[in-house]
C-alpha cells in the first residue's frame, strides 16, 4: 500500500560513527522508507529522537542536500547561527556545501519526529566540533588528517 | 535560517490544468520551498488543502517518484485500492512508474497540510479518470489524443 506502514519497517539505532562520537545517537531509532517503497530519486528517513538523542553530530555535506519536516515534538536546532527552537511543522533546508554545521538535538523528555530527505551522494561529510569526516569516495569515516579509527 | 520562514514564501493556488479541470485545486494553496532554500537535488511542496480541495487530478508519473508526510488535519488518500485515510504523521510514497493513480482529498471542514517532495523530471503523468495528460517532453497538458486545450 502506498500509505507506508511504518510499523512494518524495522527501526534501528545503526550507526557508522566510531565509538567515541556514538553516545549522542544512540538515542536516534530510524527507519529508512525509500528502499521499501521503492524510491530512488532520493532517500527519506523516519527519525525518532529519544530524550537526549541528536540527529548526529553537527555536520555538513559537500554534495548532498537536506531537507528536514518536523512531526512530533520540539527540538532545538544547532548550527553556526545559534540555536533555533523547532516544533511540528517546522521546515529546515540546508543546501549542499553550505559549510553550516548543523544538527537537531532533543533536549525535552517526550520523544521527537522528523522525517528527513536527502538525494545519496558519494561526498564528502564535515564536522566542525569534532575530529571526525566521512571520506567521500569511500564513505568510510576517518579523522581529520585521514587516519581511520 | 536554514529553518525556512514559510510566512516569507508567497503561497498561490496556480494550476496549469485547462479550466475545466481546474475547480477542485481552487483550494489548493502550496508554496514551492526548494528555490528559496536553495535545494537543486529534489523540489519540496508545502501544500495546504482547504476544506473540500484536492491535492490534484488522481495522477501517476512516469518518471518521477513521489513522496508525502501529512503534517496537519486528516483526509483521504484515494488510488487504485479505494480510500485510505490519513493523519498528521502518516507517510505516502509513490515510485515513478507505478500506474496506480493517487491524490489526496480533504473532506473535513478544516484545512489539510502536508509536506511532498519530487525529483524533476521532463516524464508523462496520466489521469486515469479525465482526459488529460501532461506530456513529457514540453510538459504541457494535452487531451489523451494529444490534442490541445
Amino acid at each position: 500500500m502506498p500509505k507506508i506502514d511504518l510499523d512494518a519497517i524495522p527501526q534501528t539505532n545503526a550507526t557508522g560513527y566510531p565509538p567515541i562520537y556514538a553516545g549522542e545517537v544512540q538515542g536516534r531509532l530510524y527507519r529508512r522508507l525509500a528502499p521499501s517503497a521503492g524510491l530512488v530519486d532520493f532517500g527519506v528517513s523516519h527519525v525518532t529522537l529519544q530524550p537526549g538523542a541528536w540527529s548526529g553530530q553537527r555536520h555538513w555535506h559537500e554534495g548532498e542536500d537536506e531537507f528536514v519536516v518536523m512531526v512530533v515534538g520540539e527540538a532545538v536546532l544547532v548550527d553556526d547561527h545559534g540555536r533555533t527552537p523547532l516544533k511540528a511543522g517546522d521546515c529546515i533546508a540546508y543546501p549542499k556545501g553550505d559549510a553550516n554545521g548543523h544538527h537537531i538535538v532533543n533536549e525535552t523528555a517526550e520523544d521527537v519526529v522528523f522525517v528527513v530527505v536527502g538525494a545519496a551522494s558519494k561526498s564528502a561529510c564535515h564536522y566542525p566540533d569534532i575530529n571526525l569526516l566521512l571520506d567521500g569516495p569511500s564513505q568510510t569515516f576517518c579523522r581529520k588528517d585521514g587516519t581511520h579509527f
